[in-house]
């Protein structure tokens, strides 16, 4: 699967108003739609609380502790872009400080998803550059080896290609492949369709019971109520 | 101990006053209060910082990625309780979202105690509904495996008894069985009545080590000091 | 390496203005002046963000699931010093809650770095007592075994003697042997030099690529780009 | 749930002939035959390959890094019982090793299930004392608080009651409740009765998907094949 | 990236040849001769030491908790094959046992990789059947949702392509893409052709540091030696 | 504390008599008469069981992803030496296995502890050259960047200075300062002196609580017993 030393230049990325339309539906929503596939595992988590992002994906595969490729994907950058890095081995150290995001942002990126550990959260947060990360880790890295750019990776978990779409919010991160990003537009719009309907029976105290009629099936499979 | 497709519609809830009155205690003096015992495991964190509620539980007893019996605990859910939902494996995944935190506050439900994940975490953190869970994830359950309503249950390491009393914090989740609460109240009560003149003596200054009279104890261990 | 039951009243603290000065850096930048070493292990997280802090290191070792090492550590603190707190064992208890806070203010310390867990974290983050731990946790202590003060300990993988200079912050906590304290701050302050340029030049959209001059040491190392 | 420093000298054992017939059926079978419920946590591991028992439990509640109950509860063992340590908090120690083995086989336990570290495991394992445990450690224990004997636990996840029986092999940990054990035993059987049968037509190249008549039932749920 | 609910009959298998010849170097050697790339995460560890195979990748794609499509993906197996079974979230229930061992064995299949957990233990190591996996656990598994057969897959980190080739053994699992399977045998065994040289030379007391010629570079590098 | 591109060539070794002489007594028993201190984390573990060593400490400071160093401490090993390998930053990759193996059995050293990944376990296991590891991982480093040799290391949560004294086996790796090896032999006998008569009498069903004297301690400590 994986080329070393190679960074692909041309890429398809999934549609733009689709991907871009997928955001305000966030990653729930659209992990939902997606049939419940494609998320990435739940030790991703956001440096602050809030970003919401969709975006289309630019990767990036990088090699333990070293972190130049990092400035190798940032020439690959376009606007709505967001970077998303992956490691050959386990690694907690800090890939990503304020001055690549200074850089990434310049260049029109949204965010980075990194199953590593990242750093400067602090200057990152007041920038408003969103990061999802294993973990925070003052450890800079080396540049001494090189790895690829825009080639398919493995992150958290979940297979990202080149230009597939990307959802990122508390909830974590989904990935939308390119060909699909219309697709789960349509179905994250039809299930958001009665939510607000849905919403306020459920506030006005009505049971899901009811409103989903799971009593019978319920009682089918056997469940049984004692007083 | 686990009975499977039960529901138990009637069950003796811990003492109300002194359910609600242990939440100003916190659960660290609670605890203490309880002689150590009771606690769930610290992986269990709250979605929010700030949140402190105490209550009366309603357990759930789900499968792995199967949240219909969520449905079903929402309709024995009585003003002052707080839901416990254990998973008979371990899961990451997001059993509680938006939708199901607006019907258990409609019903009065004052949190979620969860062995699992939790999303829409935003929109709970917006609605003020906490939930201490041992992690967030966007990816949706299934509904097709029926569990059971108000049976003893294993949480986080934790027994919970229906009706038993809950606190829970930023410093975790304390279980009060339901026959101990008036009498672990008063303890608390006890624990805290001089904390504000020690807490006083401290800031101005005044050692731990004379105020609690332990210079001759730990001479005594046979701590030496060195100049 | 470790005497038990010992305290040593009078260490050599790093040079108070160097400590100091470190903390505008941060723990990134110190890291680095460092040539990376010294780090402890990322587990180690805030209490609350935005927390930032330098001091000198009184140490003390406790036994698990005993504080009373905690009280007399307290009485060796001096004003501008940080409490780093080891455990003989693996251990996730609160061993310090909002009393001891109070204690350890009062007596000039900085913060609190320890490797197990912390409570009261609500009243701590409202007092602004900054506390980098393993873990939270309600859990309370006993007070039946000597430990030591200020003999060298490891703490989240980090060896930390006493009065050795610490930098905390969002990124990490960061050890900086007391002899090493000023030629660090030098060496930190050379790192960032430039940095209000090199961010200027990023931002501007400017590559690291060009400004480090990357592109041919990448070319010899093999990267190719297809298009 | 948890009364501190109390010896329950008499408990019901679950009935000994159907607890001793359990081994023989693997705890796969069992935790099958129980519906899935009482399973222990897989991190809990045997300390040697291949030991399988069953027996009846005497609990014992300990806290972290103090075993001074475990003499106490080697008193209440009777043969045919295995010991079940659980601990008021995480701990890793090593609380058993060969002399306490030595006097729990003299007083006819079967094995010791711990929710914490166990040492001396050559020699345990020479002596053929199986332990199941969370981890192997070296690190001894102090005897200064008491805990207690024959109390409700909850170990590594399950809910374990004086007398229940137990079943411990190479896959796990399954706890049954006392008043469960000949049900369990009657529904493990029938579970077993024509494995023999399905293994041999298995083994002679049949397929589950026609032994078990699975084509319909997956073609109604969708499945497609393509060529 | 993952169809749901989809078989794929007719793969093309990677060179029966070279993968077969693969076992002979080892996960180690081929990791190597990939470029470093490919090795699943390393907490994939066999059920008994010593076993060691190479084979052609089946895949299958299940959801947490539910077995269905392993007895969907047994037909799909021929001879010199290795079924790879990923799951859609976290999970550590037992899906495989000696029943569905004995009908892969029947199959052809060589072994099984699966992240999540695997049970009868014992008799599929008495039956020399051998699988890694990410845990043990005599939790059974449902039969109720469909996944899919020969997708693509990420397991344990690594994107399983059906057909690629496998080397499993003591050290872990390494992924080679089919294409690759023939050009990674040849670097394999380019770089075991003189092994038996360097280890005969190592064995006599000779350095790798003159073997390799690494004082030199090691001196530029500016290591120094203090007497 | 660490000094990176040294390698110190003269050590202190603890006394070789006194540090051959701890293997007989095990790790557990050394760590007791230690005081409890001094002993790896409980995730280090053995790759073959059975495996019992001691020995005087040369140590390695390594780089995440690189073994350069195992080539210049193999240098430094003199006959009775057990190499402690350390990385400055989590890393889970193989950094050694049969050759290097080779070499270093050939200079004369016991085993391996390292805070790391190795492979080629079976051909170490069959060498008889035991390594205590945080994993196991086909994975290989490359051989980039310098660390230090005999420095003092943080490995696995234990200090451990160039030539103390080791003791490694199934329960552990023990770390004994050299000024200590004596001091701590002579403890160790005296623990052992009465083991045997001890385990006797247990063996015969004396309790322990008899044989300690315990039964008035715990009544003091306010045990009861309930019939």
């Amino acid at each position: 699967m994986t080329e070393l030393g190679v960074v692909y230049r041309n890429i398809k990325r999934a549609d733009r108003a689709a991907t871009d339309a997928l955001a305000e539906f966030g990653s729930a929503t659209v992990h939902e739609a997606m049939g419940r596939v494609g998320l990435m595992k739940p030790y991703m988590r956001p440096i602050y609380p809030g970003a919401l992002i969709s975006g289309t994906a630019v990767t990036v595969l990088l090699h333990p502790g070293d972190n130049w490729m990092m400035h190798v994907v940032a020439e690959q950058i376009k606007p709505g872009d967001i970077v998303v890095a992956a490691i050959t081995a386990e690694c907690t150290d800090g890939y990503f400080g304020d001055l690549l995001g200074t850089s990434f942002k310049a260049r029109g990126a949204r965010g980075l998803i990194i199953d590593a550990g990242v750093r400067d959260v602090k200057v990152l947060t007041e920038m408003g550059f969103p990061v999802w990360s294993k973990c925070v880790s003052a450890k800079g890295t080396i540049k001494a080896t090189i790895g690829s750019v825009n080639v398919p990776v493995v992150c958290a978990g979940a297979l990202v290609n080149p230009g597939d779409a990307l959802v990122a919010d508390d909830d974590g991160v989904v990935v939308v492949p390119s060909a699909q990003a219309e697709d789960t537009l349509k179905k994250a719009k039809a299930r958001e369709a009665n939510e607000g309907d849905k919403r306020a029976k459920l506030a006005a105290g009505v049971l899901g019971l009811d409103m989903y009629k799971m009593r019978e099936p319920l009682e089918k499979a056997g469940l049984r109520y004692v007083d």
